[in-house]
């Protein structure tokens, strides 16, 4: 399965999109209103961020797909539209809107907001800009629509890739968000994956959730976890394969697929975290439990110290011990093994928890490559699991000292 | 109840100290070597890091303090003597050495080390500077004891209270250290107290549990719990009081002393987190419960993205419900208020969870000062806290990207 990315949400059959600026930012330059449609219903599912602080568009959007179907998603930037008194008549404004242009009902119409937290969404800019929107989209405007949903992303983040079942060539496509206040609880800041196929939607749901959970969830860049995390999946059947309705091989081949296509956007993200010149991998292997292996590999690349030593090629490695110890699993702490690997070699600098003497030059060589696999062997069991982050550098707070202002 | 600053360990009856440079750091105008003496046994009590990875040197003070008595601690800056094969047999030679000079059991000295984790600490220089340490103690040597235990701290973190039990003047004096991998659990980086007061040690073990839970446990500098956390309390009951052996008015009364002091310190190492320029203090008020009000006012403090904010001065109240919202707590999303508070006023900003427009000029000149109250309202129950950290800046990524190299 070749992931390819040059092409987004449009890649598979009967899906439009289109994104514009119509005026939430001030920067003319950039998008800030987003639209996705398939030209038939689709059957959809969601997860949505388990921050207890929920955005008005996540409560819209959770109500609509109550009935399981969708049939399009508009999507702002520039305003969360999140803790503001009239944020949920807003949000479903916007569906409304939509719903009217697109002669849909509103609860065939999801809602997501990305951007300051508080302020009020003037509803004006996108009724004005409605209408365009729709009538200008188009099949080949993936890349418009993923540019109406940037915030901080210094980067474009958009994936496709074919599958065939029984025969019938079907397509995943996808775009995703992410940047800062990543660190996902059940879902990434915004995502967003089209299909063709055709597939049951309780099987759809589980894929959706098995996928994001070892994928999504496992990407951090600063340790905290948005109110606006939510990642859709709209299936529109129109690759007419035979219904994937079991969970036989035919289902695994489109979970394999929708992996692929969520790992690749997740090591987008984290490679582009705010601030980030690094790209880190934690890769864990023989913990005692799936449990275990992520909550170790997630509390090593959320580690503000971790962070730093990777931004200072700083091989470092009593920190990812200590990061070890503070998570929550069950580990043996006598037998842990700490390697660490980038194109150009690998190096262990510890074993059996504790230090080998090494050499430090080909550390930094390593180091000093832009995507670093920390590798940690738990010698303690048979599960595996791999964390994606970046770098804590100058920038990050930079970009976080004056975000609002 | 007076903290005064000029003065630690020694400023209790009967307790002699003192720090030198012995050569485990190349720097031969930083000490690296720390002494605290009571002329006589005291009862003794410590908390220790929660974290799994636990430095040998906690190893051994947890054995030696199995009887609940000591006299004397022996500590070493820059090697925190974790993660070494030989680490256990080092740490046991460090209270070897200095009980056979100062004539006690190995098991009443106690023993900690910080620095770098999973390098050797070599014992020679230590053994070689055991008998001037002891030699050249004294009762006006709080301040050289101090600086042996300090690594990335920039200032000194020494208080003294004294409080009066039945007619009896009875004193606490304490160091501590802080900096860096501060998210304390149990007990923070360093902290050493010591007391001439007379009392039981059960009821010691639970006022410091106490206190700890309420001052150090609720420091964040950077969300990385140490594996070399510990504070220790020495009473050597000089001040000849009442025994102290009940829950009455004269425990509550030490009790309070130790919970200023604590605090006194908890603060101090906030303010002198790594890079930090502000001081931040996040008060939780009317919170369902202690547990609740706890967890959010560490969770607050604990985000970068907060943390970032501060730095830059920019009243980004969002990020805080979000903080609030990604909490283990319960509490009511509706009736969140928050409100900025410096010496020079203060300006409320999020009233039920909703903006409010407050003036920008006055919110910047509220949090250019450097020491911002972050005060959270729940309206939801009785229960407070109050958390200390400062902000993220450039400066922590530049001292940890190159801390050990």
């Amino acid at each position: 399965m070749e992931i390819k990315t040059n092409n987004g949400v449009c890649a598979p059959k009967g899906f439009y999109a289109n994104g514009l600026h119509c005026g939430i930012r001030k920067n003319k330059n950039k998008y800030d209103l987003s639209l996705i449609y398939s030209n038939t219903l689709c059957v959809a599912a969601s997860m949505y961020t388990q921050n207890k602080v929920k955005g008005a568009p996540i409560l819209v959007s959770q109500e609509h797909l109550h009935n399981d179907h969708a049939q399009a998603i508009i999507i702002n930037s520039g305003n969360a539209n999140t803790c503001n008194s009239d944020g949920y008549e807003v949000a479903k404004q916007m569906c409304d809107l939509c719903a009217n242009e697109l002669r849909l009902n509103t609860e065939d119409v999801l809602v997501a907001s990305t951007g300051v937290i508080g302020q009020k969404l003037n509803i004006e800019p996108i009724a004005k800009h409605i209408k365009p929107l729709i009538d200008t989209m188009s099949r080949d405007k993936s890349l418009a629509a993923m540019e109406g949903i940037m915030t901080t992303d210094t980067l474009p983040k958009m994936a496709t890739v074919s599958f065939t079942i029984d025969g019938t060539i079907c397509t995943l496509g996808a775009m995703a968000k992410g940047s800062g206040m990543i660190h996902p609880n059940m879902a990434t800041m915004l995502a967003f994956v089209t299909s063709d196929v055709n597939i049951q939607v309780d099987l759809l749901k589980e894929a959706l959730r098995e996928v994001v959970d070892a994928t999504f969830n496992m990407i951090s860049v600063d340790g905290d976890t948005s109110t606006n995390d939510m990642i859709t999946i709209l299936c529109n059947g129109q690759a007419n394969n035979t219904l994937i309705r079991a969970k036989d091989e035919n289902y695994t081949i489109f979970k394999d697929a929708l992996y692929q296509i969520a790992k690749h956007l997740s090591l987008m993200i984290a490679k582009d975290g705010e601030g980030a010149t690094k790209l880190l991998r934690c890769v864990v292997n023989h913990a005692r439990s799936l449990h275990d292996a992520r909550n170790i590999a997630k509390s090593v690349i959320a580690s503000s110290l971790v962070k730093s030593a990777m931004f200072g090629c700083d091989a470092n490695w009593g920190r990812i011990l200590c990061a070890i110890g503070y998570s929550d699993a069950q580990y043996n702490p006598e037998t842990i093994d700490v390697t660490f690997k980038s194109e150009i070699g690998e190096i262990q600098v510890c074993q059996s928890s504790q230090g080998l003497v090494f050499d430090e030059d080909i550390a930094l060589q390593i180091l000093q490559t832009n995507e670093i696999y920390i590798l940690i062997d738990l010698h303690d069991g048979t599960y595996s699991s791999e964390s994606y982050g970046c770098d804590l550098t100058y920038d990050y707070v930079k970009i976080n000292g004056d975000y609002r202002t």
